[in-house]
């Protein structure tokens, strides 16, 4: 079930709270200012103490309005681990996750305001981290502040799980989270790291595509040859490899590997009938790739391909001379990086095995075949059902005056499957961004009123969520 | 007609001229290795005054043997030509051609002797230069001084034309000859620069393959994407180039770019049948190669597909990240580099347009394609009637004691079509070098028995070619 559109709308804001964050609404934007002004870049080790201090700043505050913090050290950059768990007997525990590292600024020449100085503009809050996390990781903290300013108290127990390398790969936070796994068990985790599907209209991300990527090598005669006084009679490794990856799909767009499709789950109806109902403008996403036609399987629409069906996409191929110009060579040897965007019920192993065995038989006499997998993730859903959905949609409707949408994701958030797999809790994914943020690009931006509204809807979902029971 | 076996059989090398050969032996050896010992690198300009030392030596040598020698500057390295004009009248004139130039040495320490001081070692000269070409162009100077020395004169009229250029392209070459094709006028262009097909069986390579050379690039998206936001929604352009390319062959590895056979010539019958008649050994073919199947044109031996039939090989290819490790990109470009080796009578340009058509109607929609034209050759074929082809058949036939056997050439060698095309004269290829002489590679020889046959050959040729008139 998708969260009921009528259930949304009998909620409103809880009025203390509201009356709070107006009240406070200057503070909160300095504090995050100040937040945003810490250039916390976790892939340049020049910013190794601006990361401490980013830590440190996080730590402070969430100390001060009434959490028990710890910043722990990992083998990269530290986790800021607080927690608050004096809820009444019976109340859920909440996970909250965000980043405070930041994307590289670079290049610096085109940002309009410069990228550590967050300057207000049109409605906007622009600064590297503003939306990606930091702004967003901000408005959880200051949603909790709200119910311990007003209240004393919150009505479910919360751990704020803060950590500085998602934007390095998160390499640290899988362990970090396996061998915590006692001390961070909860009802819930709760993320926003992630966009609305347009101004006005609160998103629920339901789901992540998983990932099988592999490199092929074929390789053909020992050395590249002179395509002169070889041409015609020895197995060309690269056209040998062109008809590999020819292979991989039907004619009509639907992917050839056999047994490809045999795991893949239909979404729910309702699901697919709340996509179908977006928004989307396929003319304007055609204008913005510069393609006058779309591809993919048929019979299912833009959206569709790309949240809720597989593929098998080539990401790099590369064979014999490549430089300015004609040299007449017959290369020895061609490869390829295939991956496959997953979803539920594939698995990453198997469809790795069916891509290796389809490539194998598609492979011609004449060259040898190496297959080599180098990546691998899990497909995610959420199923949507449940205490944590209703009453996340409740607390959306309430902010923004609408209900959410439910939307999609093609690519994978690894740390979403840790969380979802090591916890056993189902994890809400209800970002705050907006298409065109600029999340990794110069002017990085969140809208302002997303700012006050997520306050807004986070601040009545912990109360909703108590109410529900979890 | 092939050379009639039976016509070189009675026909001996001279005795007046063999006798000075074998008094002149070691004096002939001295001369080649001091020219050897020139490294005149046409690529590297710091051999400048190497490459002015080679010419000015070989000018002095054809101009003491009796030869009008002038060195002729061009925009890049000079061309020594050398003319001897005073053949009774109604002789034929004869050009001989040949480069005084040299691939570069490295990598050095492969050589086992020095590349530039040549060494006498198991009956083979080993140096760079010592057959291509300095030492079958010496061996041409050395079958004219031999007339000249024991004779006082030539049977035939001689121009020799010693370009500088050979290894980087001879790109000022056709220029040169169509600028002075009144004063290179001729019946005959004789070229010592290939090999025999094996040891002891003196060669006539008959054939060479032309070129039709292009890049097809395919453009899709504006710029690569994440291929797990956009993957299934896109025409991914490496894909559709891989289909293209996969297009170009039928499964069975027949061309199948329409129209592409229609201009092809079967080669003639009593060629085939020569061609099936050499001992080429398929099985070590493969073990060089370091493969297990042979591939190309069904219903055609190994070398008539290497040298009679047209192919249609992928040389480079690139797409998207070709990395280590994996990255997740849908590419916004393709590219491929695609050449087809040509037979008579196929041309370039047409060719190259068919290519163009079938590369345009394979592309699917989502994508567009760019077609560049990038290098292009015609094919040449000897027609081997006439009285130079039995002269040359007679006079190989005489020095080493068998007929010669008519090769192909699956490269090219543009040189020939300008002679042929510029002059409007039957082209004679008749080489010395044998399999494995490492032309391009360190310790290139050259066998001491077939420098001493090819002076016979060249020497006992001009009488043959005189006798029959041209």
């Amino acid at each position: 079930m998708t969260p009921n559109a009528k259930a949304s709308m009998g909620t409103a804001v809880p009025k203390d709270l509201d009356q709070w964050l107006r009240q406070q609404d200057q503070r909160l934007h300095d504090d995050l200012f100040e937040f945003l002004r810490i250039p916390s870049v976790s892939a340049r080790s020049e910013h190794n103490a601006d990361m401490k201090r980013a830590a440190a700043w996080l730590h402070g505050h969430l100390e001060r309005i009434g959490f028990t913090t710890r910043t722990i050290e990992t083998p990269g950059h530290p986790v800021v681990l607080a927690e608050w768990r004096k809820a009444p007997a019976g109340a859920p525990t909440v996970l909250v996750y965000g980043h405070y590292d930041v994307q590289p600024p670079e290049p610096l020449e085109l940002w309009t305001s410069p990228a550590f100085e967050p300057t207000l503009r049109g409605g906007n809050i622009y600064a590297r981290g503003s939306v990606d996390d930091k702004g967003q990781l901000w408005l959880h903290v200051a949603a909790l502040e709200a119910h311990l300013a007003v209240r004393g108290t919150l009505p479910v127990n919360v751990v704020v799980l803060a950590e500085g390398e998602e934007e390095v790969g998160s390499e640290h936070l899988a362990p970090f989270i396996e061998a915590r796994r006692g001390e961070l068990a909860c009802d819930a985790v709760v993320i926003s790291d992630s966009t609305m599907f347009a101004p006005g209209i609160p998103s629920i991300l339901s789901s992540l595509r998983g990932l099988a990527y592999l490199q092929v090598d074929v390789t053909g005669p020992n050395s590249d040859l002179h395509s002169g006084m070889y041409g015609g009679a020895v197995v060309n490794p690269a056209a040998a490899l062109a008809r590999i990856v020819a292979s991989l799909h039907h004619d009509d767009g639907r992917v050839a590997i056999p047994g490809f499709y045999d795991a893949v789950l239909d979404f729910p109806a309702p699901v697919r009938a709340g996509m179908k109902a977006l928004p989307f403008d396929e003319a304007e996403f055609k204008r913005h790739l510069g393609v006058d036609t779309l591809g993919g399987e048929p019979g299912f629409t833009t959206l569709e391909k790309l949240w809720t069906r597989p593929t098998c996409e080539v990401n790099g191929m590369l064979s014999g001379y490549t430089g300015e110009g004609a040299k007449t060579v017959l290369p020895g040897k061609a490869m390829v990086k295939v991956s496959c965007r997953l979803v539920p019920d594939q698995d990453p192993k198997e469809v790795a095995r069916a891509l290796e065995r389809h490539v194998r038989a598609a492979a011609p006499p004449g060259v040898t075949v190496q297959v080599t997998e180098l990546h691998g993730g899990r497909p995610w859903r959420a199923d949507l059902e449940g205490p944590l959905y209703d009453a996340a949609a409740r607390a959306l409707g309430a902010a923004f005056g609408r209900a959410p949408v439910i939307t999609g994701e093609g690519g994978s958030i690894p740390v979403v499957n840790d969380f979802a797999r090591i916890l056993g809790a189902p994890v809400l994914l209800v970002g705050f961004g907006l298409p065109g943020e600029n999340a990794h690009a110069p002017d990085e931006w969140i809208s302002q009123e997303n700012f006050r509204l997520g306050m807004r809807a986070i601040a009545t979902l912990w109360d909703e969520l108590a109410a529900a029971g979890t």
